[in-house]
């Protein structure tokens, strides 16, 4: 499995995303499900994935020969408007999705794929989608102000509780490694390292891109900060009316 | 859907459920699934179900019918030991499904159920046990202090954070309602009012047990104080590299 979820909040994006794949309980690997492409100034665009692996990394590899062909119809630096990008990246994920189902008609694996898009392109807005194995998505929207894919129930409390569109990114960013690393704890399926990008509004580049693992010191004091938080909330939350009445407290 | 989670501390045991159920989205009912029969001072059973209510109520049913029948071969009043009574209990609930299943069998709706049994016997210890549809059942354990039943993912984070068996039974029942809590704030499958009852060691009776709604004052103030404790814990989480370095904090 996957977790991966997209923030859209004022001030910028916020896109994190686990790196456990596993075929199977005995066939668990690493591999980062977080893809940047920019030109800083001009586009910035990061891609998220669940789903089938050799399916978003063929994606990843069309949406780059793409890039790199300058004769090719379209690619992520030519396009104009995000939406246009989210159809692209979704009639590129269809067409390799039916290229391989042809092939294997009768084979039970799933090669869909889903997808979060968070990017912006100079004179617009920045935005999240989800885009859907059909080659359909939807956007974040301010009622909305997040996007998860994969194993997205562990972690969706906390996001429920603190995300706001007028939360800052920073904040943002640590309530996604919270949300990542409840989900970690909880289900083997979803692994660190974390991968975590920000991209603040108007900046038109991955302002800040870290890998997170065990060892990363912030991370280890994040971590055990919101062990000791919890905690403590838990402890010093009301007491039951019979705690007050009988001296049980 | 249906959420329960119960707890076994070396204290006693804490039951928690919701009531919603839900047949489709536009038949959506309030249901109590938290059912308790006591004989104070000999033995207490709280047992909880999620699934087809049809079969949970004919199970409770049942079960009341062989405690009310001074001829029946078993019933939870006659049991000795916990382990009978999850035994007994699973041989009602497979009978109930397997009379359903008889009489319709193209019919694609589950009459599974799945249900959570607390309780304690006079000389015997308190135990939580889950049973399965298939009648089979497994234990809560020192590893494993807690059992759910439902939509279990967004409340099992905070569990698995605070749950220890040395965890007081009222923490333990506050992480309770703090993990249904989050699940109805997340999932509209699941909804109030909350049932809660506490068993203390030894009682032999339910010690507490509540109706919890929205208007039920300490559930209120036990909600605000979380939400409040919450984004606090966010807030004052420690800072990312370049928020000390480039006084963005």
């Amino acid at each position: 499995m996957t977790y991966c979820v997209g923030i859209h909040v004022d001030a910028g994006l916020v896109l994190a995303a686990d790196t456990r794949t596993s075929a199977s309980f005995d066939d668990v690997r690493t591999h980062g499900k977080m893809h940047v492409f920019e030109k800083p100034g001009e586009c910035v665009f990061v891609l998220m994935s669940a789903g089938n692996l050799a399916t978003t990394q063929a994606v990843i590899s069309a949406l780059r020969r793409d890039i790199e062909n300058p004769d090719a119809p379209f690619s992520l630096f030519k396009a104009k408007r995000l939406y246009e990008v989210a159809d692209y990246i979704g009639r590129v994920l269809v067409a390799n999705q039916a290229q391989v189902n042809k092939k294997a008609q009768h084979n039970s694996v799933s090669v869909e794929a889903t997808l979060i898009l968070g990017g912006q392109i100079a004179g617009g807005e920045a935005a999240v989608r989800l885009i859907y194995p059909l080659g359909n998505w939807i956007n974040a929207s301010p009622e909305t102000p997040y996007l998860q894919i994969g194993e997205s129930k562990y972690g969706k409390p906390i996001l429920d509780r603190i995300i706001d569109r007028d939360t800052s990114l920073e904040d943002a960013a640590r309530c996604a490694l919270v949300s990542l690393d409840s989900t970690i704890r909880s289900n083997v399926s979803v692994g660190l390292p974390i991968d975590l990008a920000i991209i603040r509004d108007g900046e038109l580049r991955v302002s800040q891109q870290v890998r997170i693992d065990e060892d990363t010191e912030f991370f280890a004091d994040i971590r055990e900060a919101w062990a000791e938080k919890l905690a403590a909330a838990v402890h010093t939350l009301p007491p039951f009316p019979w705690e007050t009445t009988t001296g049980n407290a």
